[in-house]
């Protein structure tokens, strides 16, 4: 049988939906899911180690790369830089690795109409009112940013039809599931097991 | 919110796979499948309870209703007529009803062209080998008719490419798991939730 393919799985969701703790989570029920390392011109912050949390690259190495055709994605936020690898991501899915991206809905698109595969998880909030809560009760927002990042969740929440997949986080343990169940039936999709029918046809003798 | 709508899915697979047993465990775990009620003409087996276990209508009622273009899919199998009714399929579906299907592949096929929905799963034995071995433990059939039932699983597992989801059911709990996974993923597509964005935006003032 031909080897399975891996597996690219991309989750965005609007800031203090609780994505981070999600992808923990899922990541504890699914250790064979590897997290996509990008590159970053930002400062490692303390704790964090090169080549696991980030690559982390200067500036003009990163546009240099950015130039080069590098990235299947890459965005500017806050003044800093962040890509995802395009080749070392194909050449892990060729050899059967499932990747899980953590990035935002331009960075969504960017990499499907680069990468041409995977599968696009939206995560909702409850609602705007809960995640406002969720904001202030994180207290580490002054009231203008809190305003900011719920204005952007609305316009994210607009696209949602771009993603295959919607999980409303409402419940962490049943969101988790439920992403567990995406990941599993992607999986089982032709596409992932090339040649099996051929491989059950096979005598064995 | 629109309400969500009801899943239609099609189980296929070779005589011997298990798929039977596969489907009462799907509904031991998953209680709110609904099994879809065929129409056949062929006599009522001790037990059979019409309008639960078939609708059983005379030869020139089915096909009458055939004419009439009632079922959304129908065959002859050995002389007898089964077929599945178009109308309140659908009517059931947007009720939000999820109803589960066990039809050959070629129904699963006229059923996909004339419903133009619905999610397609092909069940594999876990070899041609296993398959023999299974029929002829079974012990039900002469060795003709095991030799036709192994041509035919051939033809079926080479049609696979048809379906949305490949199993292997080399072990039961496994392959239960990895449908009802189907089934949980499935139904968290925006296509069975119309709404959702508009309702996660809404004021609850």
């Amino acid at each position: 049988m031909t080897k399975s393919k891996g597996l690219l799985i991309v989750l965005s969701a609007p800031s203090g939906t609780g994505k981070s703790t999600l992808i923990k989570l899922l990541r504890q029920k699914m250790p064979n899911l590897t997290f996509s390392i990008s590159y970053t011109t930002r400062q490692p912050r303390p704790g964090e180690i090169n080549g696991k949390d980030y690559f982390f690259v200067s500036l003009s190495e990163f546009l240099r790369l950015k130039e080069q055709g590098f990235f299947a994605e890459w965005a500017k936020v806050h003044n800093n830089y962040y890509g995802t690898p395009k080749e070392s991501v194909l050449k892990s899915l060729e050899q059967g690795k499932d990747l899980l991206f953590d990035i935002d809905i331009q960075g969504a698109k960017q990499l499907k109409s680069s990468l041409n595969q995977g599968t696009y998880v939206f995560i909702f909030p409850p609602s705007l009112q809960e995640l406002k809560k969720r904001l202030q009760k994180r207290g580490t927002d002054d009231p203008s940013v809190i305003a900011l990042r719920l204005e952007n969740a609305k316009k994210e929440i607009e696209s949602a039809s771009f993603f295959d997949y919607w999980i409303v986080n409402d419940d962490l343990e049943d969101a988790t599931n439920k992403l567990q169940s995406i990941v599993i039936a992607e999986k089982l999709k032709p596409f992932y097991n090339p040649g099996l029918p051929q491989k059950i046809l096979q005598p064995t003798t």
